[in-house]
């Protein structure tokens, strides 16, 4: 794979002695979900999978830190490699099975419990960044056990122009210690509304992010679900809504997807500016309202860049008003 | 009060012979309120207080249509006046008691728990609507029986421009019929996400308005606390996001004060455009944030033009965002 060309919209030239622009981190995984709308067992899932491929309409290449079992269907490796997602640092363990888990959406799907989780690759998953992903201007820690996103970090020996982390209450329940260490050494967070508000103990949202902020990220990301999200830095706030869908299958990876859009388009500008971060915000909430239309990350693969930027457009008009303001 | 006047930002001169632009029903009642930031006992309520009050900073002269018993303070009635709030449609019932709700709110204060109701005077309310208010042009149809609200609409011998109706899940249990034979009779509907898939039986919000568009209102706004507002007509949608707060003491009447901040506007405006509800519905959430800062009407009872207008910038600042599409 010294140069590799694909068709399409997607089409790029991708040359390996080149540094990664982007490496993602996190889980490549099985789910079983069950939502009001249907069940599906055993689709491909994992928050690599989908930060890998949302960042993979705007940029050549990436590279991915993982672990899979053998169980792992080589047709979607390929897939993905094709995207231009480097898998030097996927490790697959032979004779064993890739993370699994299984969940029940409720009627309200901004709620779902677990049913099952099978850690197998991942109980002693010990990441290794490889050479060819040092010097990556962007870093994308998917949530995962904060003693690895902290391991990928301290084995880049240059920091990262940019370091996006996603976690979840769970962490906050059972390694506050390590992820308020690892919280300290990056840029931005992604948590949802509830886990904004545990990890502050602060009930207005405003409260809450200027706390988080004084952890140690400088932007605060919190995803809402289907009702938007919220980007907070310094004393700026920038909103961008969920687009009401007409349909919403199942919104398993979406977070992800949101998180592998926003950093994927920040890295393909190579521009990480409030307005550039705002626009990424956009284009990461446009991308997770395609995942939520299929299950798994059906949908996500169709897409090309034509179809998303007519779906940002509709974002555009959905909050577009004018005013004429007298006092202010 | 032939002629009257008041002063600074709010001053107009109001004419009993002119027509009342606005006409708002609902209650004005006592409530007792416990959030997780405080409790208070008998504070100031009731839908029409907040939408009446609300709507007082758009325009000069409103007519209110309720009941009271005699418990109800005098002061507030003259401060409700003197904001051009005509009570010539508010009974106030002898030897009688006010409307009176109790609540308690959760520690996600888009929940609360209803710990206490006593109807009283609206036990048998039968709204009488005043000769001065035939002609009106708006009609705000608070939060009521669906038959007290049709009989207001039956009273008025020409059909207002507008009339923009506000219910709640608790009409849909029990008085579901009486509700969509009002709802035949309305232009716009508003009600929260979780009564908009109640009422529709659909739970893509999309869907929903669509159904809920062939029940009767061609407009439909969904509100969504502190997660913004919808707008839907025809195969239009706009949403607004709430403003994230720096103090969330208690959100009751903010919902009311959202409607009477709308119909205000729109009044104000005589304007019923797509595009200047659009404004109405960020000009209503910046009243409603206003309203959540403090308990009861307090803080919507102190506000001006220029204070309204500051806030409103904050949500065009909110949403701002330009971004370049090429497919689109």
């Amino acid at each position: 794979m010294a140069t590799r060309a694909t068709t399409g919209l997607n089409s790029y030239l991708c040359d390996k002695q080149q540094p990664m622009n982007l490496v993602s981190v996190g889980t490549v995984a099985f789910d079983s979900i069950e939502t009001p709308f249907g069940k599906q067992e055993r689709v491909i899932g994992g928050a690599a999978t989908y930060i890998s491929l949302a960042a993979s309409y705007y940029i050549p290449q990436s590279g991915l830190i993982s672990v899979i079992g053998d169980d792992f269907p080589k047709d979607v490796l390929q897939e993905m490699e094709k995207r231009g997602i480097n898998q030097e640092g996927l490790q697959i363990k032979q004779g064993e099975k890739s993370f699994f888990w299984s969940g029940k959406y409720h009627y309200d799907m901004n709620a779902r419990d677990t049913l099952d989780t099978q850690l197998n690759v991942l109980a002693d998953f010990k990441p290794v960044v490889p050479e060819s992903y040092q010097g990556c201007d962007f870093l994308m820690l998917g949530n995962l056990d904060p003693a690895v996103q902290l391991s990928v970090l301290e084995q880049l020996r240059e920091r990262p122009r940019l370091v996006v982390l996603d976690t979840m209450n769970f962490w906050m329940d059972i390694a506050l210690d390590k992820l308020k260490e690892v919280l300290k050494k990056v840029d931005v967070l992604t948590i949802n509304d509830e886990e904004a508000r545990q990890l502050s103990e602060e009930y207005s949202l405003v409260k809450a992010a200027r706390k988080i902020m004084e952890m140690g990220p400088r932007y605060l990301i919190i995803k809402k679900g289907e009702h938007g999200a919220l980007l907070f830095h310094e004393d700026r706030a920038f909103f961008a809504p969920a687009l009401p869908l007409e349909e919403v299958v199942d919104p398993t990876g979406a977070g992800d997807t949101f998180a592998g859009g926003f950093i994927g388009y920040l890295a393909g500008a190579r521009n990480i500016s409030f307005d550039n971060m705002k626009r990424a915000i956009v284009v990461g909430s446009a991308m997770a309202s395609f995942t939520c239309e299929k299950f798994g990350p059906e949908r996500l693969m169709e897409l090309d860049r034509e179809t998303i930027d007519r779906r940002v457009q509709e974002f555009v008009d959905l909050v577009d008003f004018d005013i004429e303001l007298v006092g202010a």
